[in-house]
């Protein structure tokens, strides 16, 4: 039961795309990712998802409309609901979702996607 | 589906020790609360719980020893745990939680008890 300072874990990695596990609670994790630039149209299933912005800001796309998310905002992506994350610089992002959540969702498999995530 | 912009939510209320209800997911809640002076010591035996410091800092006290927690640090209360949290001054958190979770938890229910949450 150690406290978790968000800047620390951050500066532990440098990759995009590629979510670390830095908490567990209830069945759910909380992870940070780093995202730059253009990731797959996908959705969950089974699992809804929450983006907080850390720093920098990022587009998520939605069939119908994008919507900006800066620093200290979040939004709830619902199961079933295609999204695709765009970052043109690169961003932080906090992630709670349940622990059973594959990054890509039901996208074809890619080098994108992340089977085993670390956690740190 | 929109967004959430923590500071906005935060400018909607002044009280303390009264979490609001920002979002929800895979039964989980997403709170925001503003914490000043001691709580109540007490535990929750069913749900694990998330504090994430968006502003100031805070004490969260265990029996045995206290964790200081400042702003961008979290922390995860395990399930069964005794704590109280304490802030000298005005400390804005966002709690990760099920949506089952009374906020003294097994204390004997007071004036600090809320029973039912606004969503906001």
């Amino acid at each position: 039961m150690e406290k978790v300072t968000i800047a620390e874990k951050l500066s532990l990695f440098n990759d995009h795309w590629n979510p670390r596990i830095v908490g567990e609670l209830n069945g759910q994790h909380v992870k940070l990712a780093k995202f730059q630039g253009e990731f797959v149209w996908h959705k969950h299933d089974n699992e809804d998802e929450m983006f907080l912005v850390v720093s920098g800001q990022f587009n998520m796309e939605f069939r119908d409309r994008t919507v900006v998310l800066k620093e200290n905002e979040f939004l709830i992506v619902p199961r079933g609901v295609e999204h695709r994350p765009v970052a043109e610089h690169e961003v932080s992002v906090l992630l709670f979702e349940p622990a059973s959540t594959l990054n890509t969702g039901n996208a074809e498999k890619s080098e994108l996607t992340r089977d085993t995530l670390d956690t740190i």
